[in-house]
């Protein structure tokens, strides 16, 4: 493992016996013939901006430096009650914000890996762990999922609680899952949502069978809306070639889809609330340390910190509108929203993370998405394809996203 | 009816004929031995600020003269299904805030009724509807049931759907119930708290048996907290003197409670969230017409809109753990808190509506209040008694509260 992280450098905190201590308790207690968990010793990483309590939690910031909480996030106990070995941390930027961690991208170590959950997706990425767990604010699931070439799913805001975990903006901040198919996304979301008390945006549901919905076959064959969004003028040449191509091999099966005006603002309040959000959620750290923060964030939550309640409330107000409109598609015509996870492949160095703005409408809106390793660019990096379903619609994406898969596999004429 | 109105000036619109027609509808109704609903044929007067589809709505705003909205607000709508006859409109102040409408106190019409459910404190205090409704954003029902001597009860926050009245502030806006006798308001409240969808803070919950349970008797002598808070200091003799009388009288079966020091701060909370919230709900109101605002009100938008949204989200974030603190007393000794529903007496004038303050920390918490009728000032006229319940406690509230007003009733040496 160490060898292998060498070059990637996914992680904050592994300490190698400490993991063989955990799959060695595991592999007595299946031997003893107890009953064990649906992911009884399986590995994963877990974003160094969530609690563990055997571990430190350092958030990415020499702020935050030698933190070792004493209790688990929720989605850390949960996964210990499933069975899971947690391995060690991801690396994260800083505060899960813009400034790079150490991660490179396993595809080509000059290429950053996307953040901020740059050490999760990299480590299923380089096959270090199945499984890892990370976070969405903006774009920091589905990007770095689309840079490294693995499956990333942002499942419904309030889905999976955020108890214990690093606190941006309680209206945008989701947890974010990777995995190398479907079937695992799905059985991983299977343990982690839920309600818990503690997430006030959690709520008391119905269990939902991720696993078994994801294996189903669609009754009908899915109908895709193709959503360039404003961003697009973003997107390079190859992802307009490679889309070009997805769509016209999908035929009948998608149709393109303007973006009705209103939405088009929605970069604009995103970055209200979320530079408003940070400003009042990261106040210890702007009050005692700002001079070790990164430039860029400083800059953010001076921003944030100028943000007047009326404009931010008139933000969050917007959120419901642009949603139901969304919702009013979905219960017409699409099952599903097909558009870039990201402008292109990961960019060449190590100073930026990339533009997450292929993603923050649906951040904003709470939606569910996904990113699909089905393309590449001309360099061989990947290059991933983003589905986006109506809220508490997660487990239906996911047996769109295998329709779509098994669809682009079966032709292999479809990837760019 | 006009003329038990000539002094107390309770109605910003009412129709003689459109009620009597009403009346005569329900009554033909009844005779044809069709079911029918448990407030049939009862009177009622609706707030002008509560939107009713056969009479205009004007929010106590020149700016909003001659709105005739072409719905009925959410409570109206299920009113009508109880079978009330919508009496009319009762006189708010401006746009529910401090300048006062026309209406007299009953009892002296020299002093102020309160506000700003003005007019429906005074039309029950002076027999022209046996219930109204009102709203609540940091004193309005409580103070004019006390200042009017009728009883006045301020459900949890979220309980009875706003939809279509007035938005001033979506984390402070109640609505208000006001009656004769605890029996009445229970049976109003019954017809009232339920989930509408398009008030996000309503919930879907198992219906609650308001009159049923106010009507029981209480399991144990309930045990009050009289707590002074901060603002005790504002509390005029006569009020300190009738406090006593009463604590005295309940002997043990009260404790005085010492507020924590956290929550002494609730007073600046409310004020932020209020003022910031307003100024984004009546953003139209300041942009199109400011000149024809009040002084004072233009003065609060003003701070309002000066307001940060770090500001504005720390004071939100601080309303659960100070609820979460009389949660815990709730659960460990105290059945109901009892304290002022007024600094004093209706003050003489019309210029004002009287001081709030004794009702602003159960506001900010969300937790239900209920004013009662149960002493008087020097000058005869009515002071309430405010009991303050947990959030979600309403129908044991009312219990607690018959329990308390049998007990003084039952000896009138208690009363001040």
């Amino acid at each position: 493992m160490r060898e292998v992280d060498g070059q990637v450098q996914a992680w904050a905190f592994l300490d190698a016996d400490h993991a063989l201590a955990q799959a060695r308790a595991a592999d007595e207690f299946r031997l003893s013939g107890r009953p064990v968990g649906p992911l009884h010793g399986v590995p994963i990483g877990i974003k160094d901006i969530i609690d563990t309590a055997d571990m430190p939690t350092e958030n990415g910031s020499a702020l935050h430096a030698g933190r070792t909480p004493s209790r688990d996030a929720t989605v850390v106990a949960w996964l210990r009650a499933a069975g899971a070995v947690i391995l060690g941390k991801t690396v994260t930027t800083e505060l899960a914000t813009y400034a790079p961690g150490k991660t490179r991208n396993p595809h080509n170590a000059e290429h950053t890996p996307g953040g901020s959950s740059s050490g999760s997706a990299a480590a299923v990425a380089a096959g270090m762990v199945p499984l890892a767990v990370g976070s969405q604010t903006n774009g920091s699931t589905i990007r770095p999922a689309s840079f490294c070439g693995v499956y990333g799913f942002k499942p419904t805001h309030g889905s999976i609680p955020r108890h214990r975990m690093l606190a941006l903006s309680r209206t945008l901040d989701h947890v974010g899952l990777f995995a190398r198919s479907i079937e695992d996304l799905a059985l991983l979301a299977e343990q982690l949502v839920g309600w818990d008390e503690r997430d006030p945006d959690t709520r008391p549901r119905a269990r939902v069978p991720f696993a078994a919905v994801a294996a189903e076959e669609p009754p009908l064959p899915p109908v895709f809306a193709f959503v360039k969004t404003p961003h697009w003028e973003h997107a390079e040449a190859e992802t307009r070639e490679a889309f070009a191509e997805l769509v016209e091999h999908l035929g009948d099966r998608v149709e393109e889809l303007e973006l009705f005006p209103s939405a088009t603002e929605a970069w604009a309040w995103h970055r209200t609330i979320m530079e408003a959000e940070m400003a009042a959620s990261l106040e210890r750290e702007w009050r005692t340390g700002r001079d070790r923060l990164s430039e860029s964030l400083r800059a953010q939550l001076e921003r944030g910190r100028a943000v007047r309640a009326v404009d931010y409330q008139h933000a969050l107000a917007r959120i419901r509108p642009v949603h139901e409109s969304f919702q009013e598609l979905f219960e017409q015509r699409y099952d599903t929203i097909l558009t870039p996870a990201a402008p292109g492949t990961a960019p060449k160095g190590l100073t930026s993370t990339g533009d997450p703005g292929f993603c923050t409408l649906w951040t904003l809106c709470g939606m569910p998405a996904v990113s699909l390793p089905l393309m590449h660019g001309a360099s061989g990096l990947p290059l991933g394809v983003q589905l986006v379903g109506p809220r508490d619609g997660d487990a239906r994406l996911l047996r769109t996203a295998r329709w779509l898969v098994a669809r682009v596999a079966g032709d292999p004429d479809a990837r760019a």
